[in-house]
């Protein structure tokens, strides 16, 4: 794409930054859309603002829009991603842009999804609007990092989630956790859960901990809940059958008891029951219900198998300072088959920060060709 | 201590910092003497400098006198710990620093052995010296630290060292454990060696990596070399044995083969018989051979021992953004009994540098009263 002299200037920065704060008040709740936030600009000054609330909602700029009215004649509109061409579930963005008549249009990045890609911009420049396209990119495409592995590998991304001591256990011995990480660090996993499409844990995970897996107030939305359970042996109790807090949806087999499946459906619990129960599989379901990102909470075992499906991409491993030792105490990754070090399975673009006592370490993975899959 | 209104002066952090690097000349020779670097300052002047090199060589403060000669009187003397006013292997510092007209004396820290501790101090102001005390304080109180453990406690600092991925694996399920981490990082741990007075590894490190255990020049020193071996089945080629590189000494007991024993003692390696193997006789017979500052490159039943029997102040947790799973594949620590999350031995103090790929995270252990010995 051409990029103009302008492409630089610190203000367009300033209101993309601007954008993206808008974008994330749609966090969680866009998906399979985009998180798109908009402001208009007008002779320096913010005329109009507005973000994707959600699918079969307008989209960002039609709000900015319409609050700018008249105003939008002749400003600049930035938006973090490339306004959209194809009438979908609502109208183009670009014909919105052009009865309105913007001069200039800032985006953040081309819409990735490649069926699209690049002909909102072309629109627009074809009318005579000047398009600058690339501010801010690296920011605007870590926020719709789901949505953009949704629409380029048509799946979405998976985030592993554990806590482990410094000597790397999940676990006691017996199977105690709780807890591992200080409230500071559970805090974040509460705001990562706010991010996500999709929280995953296996059945002994319900069992033994009993996890609520909400976002605890820590944003404006809980993910679905998610159970994958081949025989359906879970409690009859559980917080994850209040589905009035949060939807839950259980993978089970037919080995399953009829009058389980009965049971938990009445509770409202969405229960599907598949051939073989894999990573894989209820991956590909959740894409098909429009998820962007699914945070996996499971344990060793379940979290191995979601690796060697190849649907995790980012790991975030927090890291507690203590040790409780134990060559039975579980770690957070079960059996991958990698019996020697130059098969180990590399991280890339770590990141380290601190929680209260805590540690975070983020990373995304990237996977060889002669392991797993 | 009276400290005077010139202790702040940024003058004597500068000087106290000279101080700290040429202690650090003496690194790993020093045991169980601390590490010390002395300058004299005659008028914002360097006219003297020194450092102690080893046991039974003169103090820092005398080579630095002996450079400043005349230039000493009236000058101020920069010292990390204070100066000693009894006779050991050498006559008192106190002595030279008086005989040679030393108006002001400014030390890091008082010593902190507490059969001496502010007597150096107490005999120069009797004198009519100025003295200064507790600047860089923490800094000096890090660089000798081993020393400061063995004379309040009777024991050297312990620092358990280990490699895992950012699973918590040391090794994959067959052993395979080379390498963890990058270049670097071992680097570091070869720097790390330099300034330690023994290294210690069980039988099954010798017999499964060989280890070299020294500071591959990244150093003046290299550690004695330690291996607790119960019945001495260790290879007949091993680069341990070659004790011309440096110092070996192997803990077993009377189930070792005689000829073995004579075999590595012909080779030039110590070998002492113990009634029985434990981390705690291991680091007595070290503390009573000079030891200041012990490292652990142990697997995880050794270091899980050495931590039960509380000889562990510290961990060296590298941790390499790599995967590798396995619910058998080894982790940094064996049993320490704990079943209960609120059993953990804590860390505190902790630090996390980046090291190329890699992270480092330091700690000091706490012991709680429930758990371990």
């Amino acid at each position: 794409m051409t990029q103009t002299p302008t492409h630089d200037h610190p203000d367009h920065a300033h209101w993309l930054g601007q954008c993206l704060i808008l974008a994330q008040r749609g966090m969680g709740r866009t998906a399979p859309n985009p998180m798109v936030g908009a402001v208009v600009v007008n002779q320096g000054e913010l005329v109009g603002e507005g973000f994707h609330p959600g699918v079969g909602l307008p989209h960002a700029e039609v709000f900015a829009l319409q609050q700018a009215g008249e105003r939008a004649r002749g400003a600049t509109l930035y938006v973090n991603l490339e306004p959209c061409n194809h009438t979908g579930r609502t109208p183009p963005c670009t014909d919105a842009i052009l009865a309105a008549g913007i001069d200039r249009v800032v985006a953040g990045m081309v819409d990735p999804d490649p069926r699209v890609s690049g002909r909102g911009i072309e629109r627009l420049r074809q009318a005579g609007v000047e398009v600058i396209v690339g501010v801010a990119e690296a920011a605007c495409r870590q926020l719709n990092q789901g949505f953009i592995q949704r629409v380029t590998r048509q799946r979405p991304l998976g985030i592993l989630k554990y806590a482990m001591t410094l000597d790397g256990k999940i676990a006691t011995t017996t199977g105690h956790s709780q807890w591992i990480t200080d409230p500071g660090a559970r805090a974040e996993v509460h705001r990562l859960r706010a991010r996500c499409d999709a929280v995953v844990v296996g059945g002994n995970t319900v069992r033994r901990d009993n996890p609520q897996l909400t976002s605890h107030g820590q944003g404006c939305h809980n993910p679905r809940r998610v159970v994958l359970s081949r025989q359906l042996e879970l409690p009859d109790q559980a917080h994850l059958w209040s589905t009035d807090i949060a939807p839950t949806l259980v993978f089970t087999t037919a080995l399953a008891a009829p009058q389980q499946v009965e049971r938990l459906r009445h509770l409202g619990v969405e229960v599907i029951i598949q051939d073989d129960l894999t990573a894989a599989q209820a991956t590909e379901y959740l894409y098909q219900q429009g998820c962007a990102t699914v945070l996996w909470e499971c344990g060793g075992n379940l979290a191995a198998q979601a690796i060697a499906d190849r649907v995790i991409d980012r790991i975030w491993a927090f890291i507690a300072p203590k040790l409780i030792g134990g060559n039975q105490a579980p770690g957070p990754l079960g059996d991958l088959g990698i019996t020697h070090m130059a098969q180990a399975i590399r991280l890339e673009d770590l990141t380290c920060r601190s929680l209260g006592p805590d540690y975070l370490i983020e990373a995304n993975l990237t996977y060889c060709p002669q392991v797993a899959g």
